[in-house]
């Protein structure tokens, strides 16, 4: 095994990070790493905006659900779909560029472009010994996000990602087996062998929280997802993502 | 600089690969590698389908536009976001999940989920010496694809992944400018600035086709955007999710 497949599988979400801020030269490695991801067709939808001023830290914190480590971190990165840019390029090159932009074919592009490229500055963090962790909480609160951070109309910040030296190293939550996610030439489609597969991982997840926790969980994954899902988060995106000119057609 | 930061920062779509297969084991090594990513709330909303059939190879590249790569690789992996062992597991803890499901918000969770892993596979493949190329064109036709791979509802085939030796190593295309996608605490709002860096970024990019193509082409990336936009395509995606269950409310 490589040292880079070394990086990929030692993997964790790290949530107590030290308060020592990146250098430059670590910042605009991780960011050049980010765009040397693959883009579908050259679009490069996607802007980064680094955070440091501390006040604009503290409230993203407060509206991503109070997460210390967005604001207690090395330096926090938001990752923004974008199809401004392409707006514009409309503009210079006297096109009509606004059909696309406002379709879902387009928008589904955009996110893809944008975790790719989060996903290339996550390994490149990690390379350097750092840890990180993607914060889906800043979607709690969007409207709010997109005024702090100035954002234009065809731009969505999508997720955070604190990154920072690592003041505690967690444990890695174990996946779905891979005979579940990894199907060979078409999708499996027997049920009873697909929840037989989702019994067979609540109980390697059961017995990963109780060893953690000293035997007060004993969480399953299909009662997490049951949970999760029952709970229907941030119902509001539907309409703000139209009326932010994505997603429309 | 690393060697994980080289592999990233060495990245290109590699559009010629041999015709041999990759062993199970290295396989195995680029699925477990994607599935080391983050994911959001634990949801590991993806599946991957590994397709080894000749006559699928060839059918998915004739649907994809006769890309010969997609049928010559070691290969083909299908990345497909999936909320179908979502609403299983609903149903194994009999809670209502469906609303949730259908949202928008976890139709993006679901986009974003398969591309971090999908970029882990990336990786990983490279570090192995092997060359990739993401397949887009698989959504150029996606009721026939999901036919073909035999996909239940909630289960969309975003992008394939064609991996394997490499037969011939391309040049790298220039991204924009790092100035351009990153910001720091807010997001650049003079859009004569912004312009003026499309308008350098241009000219970089005009070089690098003039230099390849012996002066035969020399596009700027806003002519190729602006392009590419005008000419609308996929623009069933809208009603085609829709119809299979997701970002519907």
């Amino acid at each position: 095994m490589n040292q880079v497949i070394e990086t990929l599988l030692g993997h964790r979400s790290i949530r107590r990070l030290e308060d020592k801020p990146l250098t430059r030269e670590q910042i605009e490695l991780i960011v050049a790493s980010a765009q040397a991801a693959s883009t579908s067709s050259y679009i490069q939808s996607y802007s980064i905006i680094g955070i440091t001023d501390p006040a604009k830290k503290k409230k993203l914190a407060e509206l991503a659900g109070n997460q210390n480590y967005v604001e207690k971190n090395g330096h926090f990165f938001v990752f923004c779909g974008d199809l401004h840019r392409h707006e514009l390029a409309g503009e210079m090159e006297n096109k009509a560029v606004k059909d696309s932009i406002e379709s879902t074919e387009k928008f589904m592009v955009m996110l893809i472009d944008t975790a790719l490229a989060a996903q290339n500055a996550a390994i490149a963090a990690e390379s350097m010994g750092l840890g990180i962790c993607y914060i889906g909480g800043i979607r709690n609160h969007l409207d709010e996000v997109c005024e702090l951070l100035n954002t234009p109309r065809r731009v969505i910040p999508l997720f955070g990602m604190a990154v920072g030296y690592p003041e505690k190293v967690t444990d890695q939550k174990p996946r779905l087996p891979l005979s579940h996610i990894y199907h060979e030439n078409e999708y499996e489609q027997d049920e009873a062998v697909y929840k037989q597969q989702l019994e067979e991982y609540n109980k390697v997840i059961s017995r990963y929280y109780t060893e953690r926790t000293k035997g007060k969980r004993d969480d399953t994954w299909t009662g997490q997802m049951a949970g999760t899902f029952e709970k229907q988060s941030r119902m509001y995106m539907h309409d703000f993502i139209k009326e932010h000119g994505l997603n429309l057609k």
